[in-house]
């Protein structure tokens, strides 16, 4: 799952808060991303921040659950290159390369592309999970991403895309030997049948013996529970996105009495009654039944 | 599952290909919509067609699986009225209600979509399914859909759109009386956990038993079983949709000695190397083993 | 310009309405299209409507200023085909030849494509404009639009499309024989810098002698009047599509005393304040001054 | 127009390019953005990189042209302002503040868009010019912008959107006192039109001159000359955008033995017969003509 990063109020990272969170985590035997740019609002983390996340990570998770570093788009190669060497000083386990974001909505060509994803590979000393997001705004050649994954540096590749042909091929190409991973719990049930190995998620920050336990009853073979999981992580991921993603996930962990912390600026405290509708949705599945509260 | 049309090479309905196949979806015990916009071709369909075509399925499938009318996208409340009167003559069981494609790019306005479906139900002698489709181009409130299928004359809904919480908007308030259908694989586990009662497929034209055995398995709890055959169903859309969708999916069944028949102009039939690859995905995946070729 | 199509509180097309609106086009030395699917409410036109629109439009404007048949993006060729001889037998001087619209937001591959304009340009009996619109949802290679303009039959194109690459094909392999227009206010100073003829627009419905007003200060190179005339156009545009496009602009018509007539279904007359800001709009530009109101 | 930043071939800053094209810039009369995310590549510049182009562009540019920094857009306020900080100590003249892109395709809420905006323009102790670009994925309110453009820090607003009746917002709010700029050659003739004060490009890199001839012949009311240059400037833009953006364009200037150095990693130098067509295109449209090569 990719963690959240608790925050203070003022906007230092909060350390008990972080080491009690990723207690529950290690707790709950799920591995755990950190400072990615989504859930982790990997944007706002300066260097130190991540050094300082990536000790505590390593503290907390290693050799309990598997601890990677999820860091953010990249504008060069020089930063990507930089991020995998913080983690792998830190001792990270290994670590995710996104692609490119050349920003202001320009995309790479595909020899910068190629180019970008040679070098990185080439310069990288820690094991890596390739990242194929579609937040990028353009597409990466499914082949492309399949042929960089043969590298011996590479264990695993995470796909974010809506096209289950292009899902397909990563996983033809990859997964007999690597693990892939898709992004979020909508494609969850159908890459576990199409042969992938899991799903990322964000939900697991709130309920993460939750999201183990659809992967535990699948592997069981135990239909109904699995569907049943499944169920409540979808419900849950819609109730925590339709009222501030991240945001409102913070709080309702503050609000039963769990390690949640601040959202950093410039995402903002929820204010308004979405505290209330995502408190209600985990109420309603009783998610308090599963995690233990 | 949503029928195709066969053709003869001229563009009239192939009747005989037509009762061929419609027998072939009877046999699997598998459900059908015929003359839907997309894999039925249903945009190139007169007046005369249609009552042809709902004539012949009634004559073909009625008393031993469902039958209905599916249609296509109107641009007035009359035109779907008369769709629908249409369908109710020819003795179909239900009707599915497309919300507007006003045309152009345009949307229509809150206060007209709600006088459109307002219009058709009040008009209408015949078991509906509503619709609500991404593919219109604009967003109907889930609500508004939940409120129409309170409706004595609404037996299910029809629901397509990437947005899980919009479906489990649907679900929620229609899925305890009614069936709620999501269209197309890519969500169909998520839907079924989620409480939904199956997924529409063009897939079924080529394996309808195996678009069959997904539900099958899942009702019976053979968790390997569903998790098999789902990935087959989405391999073979990915493998049909990325060669040319119905076109090719035609020209598979003509070359497996199956009813097929040709498509309709604007569309034309598959020439390149498309057949062969669409062929060595549904030989990669079996299919015939579970359909009995 | 695209006329609009009076109707009356029933949904049948007003004749006097129709007329009188035809006659001020006329009087305004502005071209005129009529039945086009956006302005002009053309999906909800049947044959009959059609036949009548264009003989009440031969009768008011041939041999005044120009008179064509603009239509709506059909779902075959025989679709087409049928609206040009429909054009012919009413006497009109041109008509627009759409692209296709498959439906269900499917897009027509290449080669269909080049078959549907090739059958269409083999049938059609009046001179064509060829249209290559963004809002079909697919784009058509402009060099394929050049090659088509060729026939002796086409007379021009309509370009709606944002790329100025895109539209500086069109200009540079169709403007030095035929006409060239784009749809809309935006991109109309431009194409005339570019080399194009003219633009299409909606405004001229309540404000043809403005929207001719720029062609004229162009020729005559009255700069300062150019620039004017445009910014009223280009404001009463973003006020009239603002407001509900040709809803209000039939409203505002009515409100002057000038004929617009009703829309018809699915279309719903404007209830709200937004007449009153279009209004609003059409005062502070001080249109009636140009117009003569 | 928006300066590309010259590279050596190890990716350094090429300080003689860098300062012979800027000369160019001042002889020709055309104020100048430094550092900007897209023709700048200011994605890839270090806070140092940005120090040095800073003062190497007052040192060229201040007291001929205007001079201003325009930067990126940032994850966070602090970044925004660490970025003023540096273009008012540079002795820059003004500085462009973007929206925030907070990441990952998420966008800011409206509160978070607030604050952001409000702590950055507390913040600064340099004249701003306030940026709305649809390239950040969301639509800033355009009374937003108007509000924030009332503080007398504030000196202009640039405004890049498709939805004239967003700029006639922008323009009616802000242009009477302060600077109105759109981006890019598309809306330029229509946002003079409209009262706005300007445009901004790219193709002034290679064609300065030609660039303010289209507002030099607007001002002395030259249609002719106005239309001629405009058209030029547009083909010019199609040419190279279509061709590798400010990669070609470096090519191009280099080509002509003007001062253009290499793009930076990520970008690569055009490689293929991309130079040749951009050149094609600069001798067709006569370029050295207005620049005097």
């Amino acid at each position: 799952m990719i963690s959240i990063t608790p925050f203070d109020a003022d906007g230092a990272i909060d350390e008990p808060a972080l080491r009690g969170h990723l207690r529950r985590l290690a707790a709950s035997g799920i591995g755990a991303y950190v400072g990615g740019g989504g859930s982790g609002e990997g944007y706002t983390l300066s260097r130190e921040d991540n050094a300082k996340l990536f000790r505590i990570a390593v503290d907390e998770l290693k050799g309990k659950v598997p601890v990677r570093a999820m860091g953010v788009e990249p504008r060069t190669a020089a930063q990507m290159i930089d991020f995998l060497n913080l983690a792998k000083d830190a001792g990270m386990e290994a670590a995710q390369v996104y692609s490119l974001d050349v920003g202001h909505a320009h995309t790479p060509t595909n020899a910068e592309l190629d180019a970008y994803f040679a070098e990185v590979i080439a310069a990288a000393d820690i094991p890596l999970v390739l990242s194929t997001h579609q937040s990028v705004g353009y597409r990466i050649a499914p082949e492309l991403i399949v042929e960089l994954a043969q590298s011996p540096k590479v264990i695993g590749v995470n796909c974010t895309h809506p096209d289950l042909g292009y899902l397909a091929t990563i996983i033809d190409g990859v997964a007999a030997t690597k693990d892939v991973h898709v992004g979020g719990p909508m494609q969850a049930l159908t890459a576990l049948a199409m042969g992938a190995q899991g799903y990322l998620s964000s939900e697991g920050n709130l309920a993460p013996k939750l999201c183990v336990s659809v992967i535990e009853c699948y592997k069981r073979g135990d239909l109904r529970g699995m569907m049943t999981a499944f169920d409540q992580v979808v419900r849950l991921s819609a109730g925590l996105y339709g009222n501030g993603g991240i945001r409102v996930t913070k709080a309702v962990l503050n609000h039963l009495g769990l390690p949640g912390g601040y959202p950093r600026k410039p995402r903002l405290p929820v204010v308004d009654d979405r505290l209330t509708r995502a408190l209600a949705v985990v109420e309603s599945l009783e998610i308090g039944r599963t995690e233990g509260w």
